[in-house]
């Protein structure tokens, strides 16, 4: 052993690559600094729980310190990444700077509103847990407008939920706003009967469930259906103002008024793609992803490694990899394995994803489950997607209790974590979706 | 059965005062509307555990549509009351207005700065879900701070924590931080060391719990110096700015740089108090509670009733009765059943607290009981303590739920719900805890 300074491992993001590379880094011989804006781990596939108020947001997060506690090695430092010097090795933060010897870059990707940003404010999307929190406000808001509202007409457009966006995203979330309409609120108004409330899931494509095997997506449509989800395919979403969504189906223009419109289309990278671009030369896809070499480093820069969904890997397959939790873990998992090879003065294989399959759930009892071999739906494929879902919670110490919240849930058709929080919020998104007027002291 | 119109009740507040009345009214031959602002009832005696990252919001909150669902006499409303007018038997909403034969207020009290609102901004308190998640945030905010600065002084501000009053919440909320700093958070910071962190507890009066038995108090502050607390008793605060609490302890002053500053001290009346003595001639105390009759209605007006906090009852003991739960429950349940005996031509006897005893937690295996004839301290009182508040979630679907993650944490000595969320926040409280240039963008 001698005194040299260690290697220096530089991780921005505290997402599923950039923690999977840290607890890989755990107890090596390297000084790891995990930076993250946010102090908190996040289980995003789980948001849309919270969303509909099935879940709370500590249910689904975890403090990245706890997490990374015991790999004295690892440091974590709450901040943000203004920019970074690749010829120095240098990262410039909001409060101070950092020099690295390897730097992993995992900060994902946001939503995207395909040019039309003033759609933002009135189509919340389903990032963070303020997302998910003003998603259950408006939700839940709709339902209690609804029951004071005598105008028919007006009455129906807050019983009418607009979801955009036919991926895992936007059929989990119409199939929870079904379960909520249908079954969890039936007998809490005295005004409106909930069941009357109508749940419209939007997909361009020609069916939901795109990147599935057709079947798959098949049977989750009839699964929407059943539950009474209004599938409309090929329609493209043209307008959202004055609480009417504009829809395109083929030559078909319909307006749709709607006072809850919830957005689960588009993504887009985040600000940290076209820092690598501007400082590092990196190229960048049609949405700003990274386009990375196949050991997921930058051509340009073999110290700057991009994983997770902010990562355009196109070296496997037809596609780009997906943007979604496996990928992100076995990317981090890989950098950490070839930065200990370097170190070692060995090289290992290019990345390879081995895909396990995919899940989406749809409702109660309903989800779609393609693990390569075997293709399932309705029950059993929702009990392997609880049962993946609870045991990737691996990182939380309340993977238990969300197991058991989830079990109260669904024995008790209940939710009772539907509390209308933090009135003031976006003051922007507030004033758009509840004029004054009309609910502003709710 | 005739089909003469039934008696209308109309019942302001969804906090145990008001809960409790609309329950005892469930089935009864009379019309019930509970109005309240917000969604959800809020278990209160367990905020202070939102506040330290030990619960989530959602753990202790439950839909009040989802409580009084069962019962199909008694509507719900999510509105805010603006005046009420007596001779007309109205209440004017922000939406709307309501007929009422019986009118019930239990709005209960909000904290209160001495005649220092600009402290406010400052010193948040301890009332609402937004309270504690503020609360939550600027805690767990102190600490990221403390790690990233490196000037000594300023660091130690960063970990001094000041909670000014002495009285239940107070005493909870030093108990709980001192968890956090000692046990908690030990191995999840490089360059801190949390047991360092400062927590003060002030208190005017001479001793800690003032409302309990001078012995009980005793051992709530050996309890609270044994886990690291500094109990200040007979101390005023006389200042609180720019990062600085200024005490007045005799004729000692201090000056005691801290950037964490909470408040359990003094309470005021809700606005309604306030509405009350305007428009039905009610006579209020210092604080704007309502006097009440010995039947808990308005001296002036037989027709309206106030239950809970809000209520200055002074016809039993030397003192009014304290604003705690239990008052609250048993005056709402009075007052049913006395709306119930008037409707069928009988009277009862005035109202009558019962009192059980009182609690309050101090930390790990520390509380205080005083159960009249039983006073304990230490891990039996704890025991009782937890048993106690478990019990009455009663209302909570997620009892088992918050009984089980409190076992957790009780074991592992973990908090997971440490978000830190809201950043926007009150842009004019954030501004003032967390100047810009410092903490704007972690």
């Amino acid at each position: 052993m001698t005194d040299a300074p260690r290697h220096r491992v530089v991780i921005i993001g505290g997402g599923f690559g950039g923690l999977y590379t840290a607890k890989a880094l755990g107890g090596a011989a390297v000084d790891v600094t995990l930076i993250d804006k946010r102090n908190f781990h996040l289980f995003q596939p789980l948001l849309y729980q919270v969303a509909t108020g099935g879940l709370s947001a500590g249910d689904i997060s975890s403090p990245i310190r706890a997490i990374l506690s015991r790999y004295r090695n690892v440091k974590v430092l709450m901040d943000e990444v203004i920019t970074i010097d690749p010829q120095a090795k240098r990262v410039t933060l909001q409060n101070g700077e950092l020099e690295y010897d390897t730097l992993i870059v995992a900060t994902g990707v946001s939503h995207h509103y395909f040019g039309n940003d003033d759609w933002a404010a009135i189509a919340p999307g389903l990032k963070t847990v303020e997302d998910a929190l003003e998603m259950r406000r408006r939700i839940f808001l709709a339902f209690e407008a609804a029951e004071k509202e005598t105008d028919p007409e007006k009455r129906r457009a807050w019983l009418t939920f607009v979801v955009v966006g036919g991926g895992p995203t936007g059929v989990e979330l119409a199939g929870a706003l079904a379960e909520l309409a249908y079954s969890t609120l039936k007998s809490d108004f005295r005004s409106i009967n909930t069941s009357e409330a109508r749940i419209l899931l939007l997909e361009g494509m020609d069916r939901v469930l795109p990147p599935y095997p057709p079947d798959l997506s098949a049977a989750a449509a009839d699964s929407l259906e059943r539950l009474g989800v209004t599938v409309q395919t090929k329609t493209l979403v043209t307008k959202i103002a004055d609480d009417v969504v504009t829809t395109k189906q083929g030559d078909a223009i319909e307006e749709i008024p709607a006072r809850t419109i919830l957005w689960a289309a588009g993504v887009k990278a985040s600000a940290m793609g076209k820092v690598l671009a501007d400082r590092a030369q990196a190229e960048l896809d049609r949405v700003g992803r990274v386009m990375v070499a196949p050991d997921l480093s930058l051509p340009t820069h073999p110290d700057i490694f991009v994983v997770g969904d902010l990562a355009h890997y196109a070296h496997q397959g037809d596609k780009p990899l997906p943007g979604v939790a496996p990928v992100a873990m076995q990317q981090g998992s890989y950098v950490a394995k070839l930065i200990k090879a370097r170190l070692a003065g060995k090289s290992i294989d290019p990345f390879r994803y081995r895909d396990y399959g995919s899940l989406a759930v749809i409702g109660r009892n309903a989800a779609v489950v393609d693990l390569k071999a075997l293709r399932l739906t309705g029950l059993p494929a929702w009990l392997i997607w609880v049962f993946i879902h609870i045991y990737f919670l691996i990182e939380f110490d309340n993977k238990l209790l969300v197991m058991i919240q989830w079990g109260i849930n669904y024995f008790t058709r209940k939710r009772g974590a539907r509390l209308i929080t933090g009135e003031e919020g976006d003051p922007a998104i507030a004033a758009a979706a509840l004029p004054q007027k009309e609910m502003a002291n709710v």
